[in-house]
């Protein structure tokens, strides 16, 4: 992977293990990168690809709590996703069950950390687990890694401009 | 393994991979299964091995609801469990994840399987999935296996008794 910003995504899918893995550092707090995922009118701002709308329709961001949100493309076309917050604890862990559901019933976990690396910066490190192999690569194989990458730049953007 | 009852638990953590797989036939209908996994009143009759109190302190069996309850053993020492039921769908399939608390931040992502025989009988599919290898091994070597053997015992019991 090369990196084509200072910030660049790191992402890893190990060979024969049903994980994504990823880090990104932001030059940033790591309480605005939390509150950046924390706040739904903020998350509707970066999360996903450049060029959808994204509508909130249930954001309960606590332990036990869920989520529901659509992507609208330029087509008119929804991509909707849910998903249950096992852990959420404040500027250090979401532990997110996910779905698309164009993918019906392949429900992923996702962990991520929220790190404080001082000098008013942090780093995101994910790690997500599929069902199986096979489905962890065809969700790398619709896009994922562009849809992360364009959507962690559209994140540093809102935190460089709201800091 | 070797079928030590008609209706044994075929359990199978494949080398490598981070999964707990198991299957157990019943000898009562599919509904009485689900219904043995959806009220609380019954769950706690038969969830985890012979010897333990469960206590049961939340739990909303829906899409999108939550559970936590505490297994005591003969000296009064609690097991505290909890997790997030992403998708419940009646007499088909339940996807929810699953921490024990002494393992704090270790969640697995379990899909049961609801299968109905026909002839009044059914099979429960099991699929969980750990955060890597390590984890699941340590899941393994913790006395789940005889756990899982009798709970799944006491539920036949109940379904048996109650039918």
């Amino acid at each position: 992977m090369t990196a084509t910003t200072a910030n660049a995504l790191t992402l890893n899918l190990p060979e024969g293990l049903p994980y994504i893995d990823f880090e990104r550092e932001f030059d940033a707090p790591v309480a605005e990168l939390f509150r950046a995922h924390a706040d739904p009118d903020l998350v509707s701002q970066w999360l996903g690809p450049r060029g959808l709308e994204m509508t909130v329709h249930e954001y309960d961001f606590v332990t036990g709590g869920r989520y529901r949100y659509t992507h609208t493309d330029d087509d008119g076309t929804p991509y909707r996703f849910r998903g249950s917050y096992h852990t959420v604890r404040e500027n250090e862990l979401v532990i997110q069950t996910f779905e698309f559901e164009g993918a019906p019933d392949v429900v992923s976990i996702e962990t991520l950390t929220f790190v404080d690396l001082g000098n008013g910066r942090s780093k995101l490190v994910g790690h997500s687990v599929y069902p199986d192999v096979e489905t962890r690569d065809a969700m790398a194989e619709s896009g994922m890694e562009t849809g992360m990458t364009e959507g962690y730049e559209r994140l540093e953007e809102l935190l460089t401009t709201s800091a």
